[in-house]
């Protein structure tokens, strides 16, 4: 059965046609020779979903393929599915009733795999079709491919990455030009990377659905991802760049997980990386992704994480691969050597991180011991500490800067919590992480 | 035919027993129970040719395995054959073989690919197995699985890799700890980063190799390894990496890859890349692959290049993908993308770059001049000139530092032969590339 196929077209509909569904037509547009001896048989674009016929769509995108009508998508003949419109709903029903029909499926939608991913790994795999989501993380970076693929035949320890373009391009500025964090986020709502509405981005949640969504592969885990401690970058002013910088380190934002066993611990924040370490020259809109693994030991992989193209290009391996499974008769691989279970997300008062501390303190004799007593009361044991300059004017806030040594989160947390009652205290204390990466 | 085979394991033949090979047996029995879930059956080693049964191996390597007799692989039942021997005779004889009796091949040989790669290709894709080489370039980074795959729906515009980890580990030490090629070399040697006879890496045919391996799949390109220029780091010294540094760049052994439409031009040589540039801190015996794609725009992948355990890692993730495709009965899979074609080489004369000249002189008055002279003459722009200090003593060489705009390489041989026949010249003049990557 699967020889004779081969002789036909590979039949796609595309739900959705926008930035990601436009670059989705066009590749298949530009590269249609090259992809046909790839898969076997050339794909053809036969029903585009979308909610206005009659908007502005790539040159390459035929009018005739257009359409408002889902049943002209399903219960039809089309081969595959290919799912560019993003959110919850309808993507989900849509995705389901594709599995249903027995459509090989290929999808970029981060959200809908991070909560929904287990439920629709495990309905394809009964229906023995593939569910394929690289462009759901990290845009044009085969991180998917590789988890899935590449170390197949290894132990995945641990994974940090920069999954986010905009809080990477946001803190990326910050650093370079010493702007404040809303005059670039406002640029960057500007040149269109970053969102009317940008918590999604910079308050961390998107990059927690892609840590979810590679969880699954990196370590088996099917994770609620709201679940997941999530910080974003709001917080992050130049005084910590300034700081960061004086003690040798750089701030980005890191999706951070690690395989303990039993448990697996998962984590979205910023974090002090060292200048010179793998991610912190990972600038812009870049995503990187660095996985240690027990017998490869360190991985990087860097790429655009978000863009048309290079999304589509994601888009459109995972389509030639469904297409080419399909036309073999044996679908399911993509979905094969996924293999989940529940693992128990250790709690983040639980793990134990050297950390940048900073108080906004009045300036008086005395805070310095205050500050340092009440680590040591909790056991938190400093390495640096620095005060630098006295305050401009009578009642301004002069920071305190402190380093721990390795420390329990819960117990300094406790120590914060217990100095943010001090009356020196012109603010609630901050804290970023210090990561070894 | 195919479901009917999922019942019974995939029976292995291992060429070769050295370190990759005991790693490769080390994975498969440590993570026997998922293999076989990603498989569709359990992976069983049968044999594993050796030169010398008496020799010790890894504790996992069992006595029963070993033998020195080929036909203990061949003519049997065998379903794959993986050759971790290396060099050209007999693996070259033996996978040929292997192909013949209609055997899937896995291969770690980067010489054989590079030498033999489009005929051996050729072989398997008549005899419809498959031969998959992810070993055979980078260690355990996945390059030739996100050539072959991640990117079968994009155009390759260029590579620059560093993918000689002996090279990275001595120009590393040299830069971070100044010291001498040959010490390091050296400490190299006793650290085993380094062989007996350090040619082949430190000479830069290592790379070579490796780039012809990976333009098979980046360019479609059948290249005869013997015609790539090669250029390797004995030439480089302590004054290279202070002036290198001065002016805010780093030094690394690059092997690069262009498409250039009708021909591609491929080069492996040291070379001038910005301080912060996405190699610049790819560091000791990493591997670093910076691919450009058309649509995917910039991507990196570092990892370890080499070493038992990595190497495994691809070497493992390759037999699944091979075992797999068997198992379905539809093999060819990881040489069916695979389309080479003659693509002439651009000659290294025709290429433009900026250049790092060095000119070891007799300081006296007039050199300068003649020096700009002769380059001017040659149409080659001189960007910055530094000549720093005076000599020591009389007759000591003082070194002149040239970093030039963009020129053609051949302008820029000519002129320094020009300029080597001066009398004012204590030693040849020195040329080494800017990169901007």
């Amino acid at each position: 059965m699967s020889r004779e196929r081969i002789k036909f077209p590979v039949r796609i509909g595309l739900l959705g046609c926008g930035t990601v569904g436009g670059g989705v037509i066009r590749l298949i547009n530009d590269n249609a020779g090259y992809l046909a001896s790839r898969v076997g048989a050339p794909l053809e674009i036969r029903h585009v979903l979308v909610r206005d016929v009659e908007k502005d769509r790539v040159p390459e995108c035929r009018r005739e393929w257009l359409t408002t009508n889902p049943d002209d998508v399903f219960g039809g003949d089309l081969d595959l599915v290919v799912e560019v419109m993003g959110g919850e709903a309808p993507a989900r029903s849509y995705i389901e009733r594709a599995i249903a029909e027995g459509k090989g499926v290929v999808t970029a939608n981060k959200f809908l795999i991070a909560k929904h991913g287990p439920g629709l790994v495990e309905k394809a795999s009964a229906a023995g079709v593939d569910l394929a989501f690289e462009a759901s993380v990290g845009g044009g970076i085969p991180v998917i491919r590789t988890l899935r693929e590449a170390l197949t035949s290894d132990w995945v320890e641990s994974v940090h990455a920069i999954l986010n373009g905009t809080c990477n391009y946001i803190l990326t500025r910050m650093r370079d030009e010493g702007l404040p964090f809303e005059e670039v986020l406002a640029d960057a709502q500007h040149l269109g990377y970053a969102e009317a509405d940008p918590s999604l981005d910079v308050d961390g949640h998107d990059a927690a659905q892609k840590l979810v969504v590679m969880s699954m592969l990196a370590f088996g885990a099917r994770v609620d991802p709201s679940a997941v401690p999530v910080e974003g970058i709001r917080g992050i002013d130049q005084l910590d760049f300034r700081f960061a910088e004086r003690f040798g380190y750089t701030i980005k934002h890191l999706a951070i997980g690690h395989d303990l066993g039993d448990r697996i611990a998962l984590r979205v924040h910023p974090a002090l990386i060292k200048k010179g370490g793998v991610l912190a020259n990972i600038d812009g809109v870049l995503n990187g992704i660095f996985i240690m693994g027990r017998a490869l030991g360190p991985c990087l992989l860097v790429g655009r994480g978000a863009g048309d193209m290079p999304t589509a290009v994601s888009v459109v391996a995972d389509i030639v691969d469904v297409a080419r499974s399909r036309l073999e008769g044996e679908q399911g691989l993509a979905t094969r050597g996924i293999q989940l279970s529940e693992r128990p997300l250790e709690p983040l008062c639980s793990i134990e991180a050297r950390c940048y501390l900073r108080f906004d303190v009045d300036d008086h004799p005395g805070v310095l011991a205050a500050i340092a007593g009440a680590l040591g009361q909790y056991r938190v044991s400093i390495e640096q500490m620095v005060q630098e300059g006295r305050a401009a004017a009578a009642g301004d806030a002069v920071p305190v800067l402190i380093i721990t040594h390795a420390a329990h989160e819960g117990a300094v947390r406790d120590a914060l919590d217990s100095i943010a009652r001090e009356r020196f205290m012109k603010g609630p204390p901050r804290l970023i992480r210090i990561e070894d990466v």
